[in-house]
């Protein structure tokens, strides 16, 4: 009758992110077909002002390294956003996965009612971290993720839903 | 140390619904001051052969009347996918938003464990409540939100994911 944090938080980051992999390999072979470069990708965005493919990922992985680092009380990962190519992408989102599988379900075990404590720009916010899980990671994620998928989509990379929930 | 169903569940699609109305608003004083339709963005897609705007909401909003009616056991609620207008499509996300409003989280009690049977194209899937949430209706339900945000953010809405988050 209830799930844990662990539950509500690595099955989401590991489906998603192996997902990506798997819709960036069809972006891969749709660039080969038309006989572009995936590097086009990499910096192509949905609006001047958003951020491009390769930031939503950087992102994405962030939110992922972030939320279960944070609710297990550890230090987050920093990561140097460097990345300029479909490879280099590709491997921050294998390095995300290899952490997600480190995580066991006891390291989260009563992070739901543990502070957790976002450095924004506005300020600190201090959170517990189900309200963590609910306002801020999953939807942070999540909004990464889909536009990460969309930029891909709006480019002519021929990828449906099917392949965003795998 | 765990989350409810209804915790996993009603608080994200309340949230994010809400944001989206907060975000139309924003997009209905844009078309005023740039002088067009918000009819224009109805209709607005980020490739030809993706849902328009409108569609984004209806299935956003069904999945989260779905998600809520499947997990109580209860029948999911038809509506009509006639909606062609920003006040129509605001209706709508208001009625969800009063389904919502009625859900106890009792009525979500053992639904992490309780088979929920979809009715794919590809035929029927049956999986567990939690299954159900993690593979299917808060990724479904995510897509459909950020790709509404992301449609009209390309057309030059001004928000920004603190709208999108709330």
């Amino acid at each position: 009758m209830t799930i844990s944090m662990y539950g509500m938080t690595v099955p989401f980051f590991t489906r998603m992110l192996t997902n990506l992999l798997a819709i960036m390999d069809k972006a891969d072979a749709n660039a080969a077909e038309r006989n572009f470069d995936t590097g086009v990708l990499v910096t192509s965005r949905l609006a001047p002002d958003m951020l491009p493919f390769r930031s939503q990922i950087q992102i994405a992985t962030d939110h992922a390294k972030g939320c279960v680092s944070r609710l297990a009380g550890q230090p987050v990962p920093s990561w140097p956003d460097d990345e300029t190519t479909f490879d280099e992408l590709r491997a921050r989102l294998n390095k995300t996965l290899d952490l997600l599988a480190t995580v066991k379900p006891t390291d989260l075990d009563g992070s739901d009612t543990r502070p957790v404590t976002l450095k924004l720009r506005s300020g600190d916010v201090t959170l517990s971290g189900e309200d963590y899980i609910v306002q801020r990671a999953l939807p942070n994620f999540f909004f990464h993720v889909t536009t990460a998928y969309a930029i891909l989509r709006h480019n002519g990379v021929p990828v449906g839903k099917s392949d965003f929930l795998g």
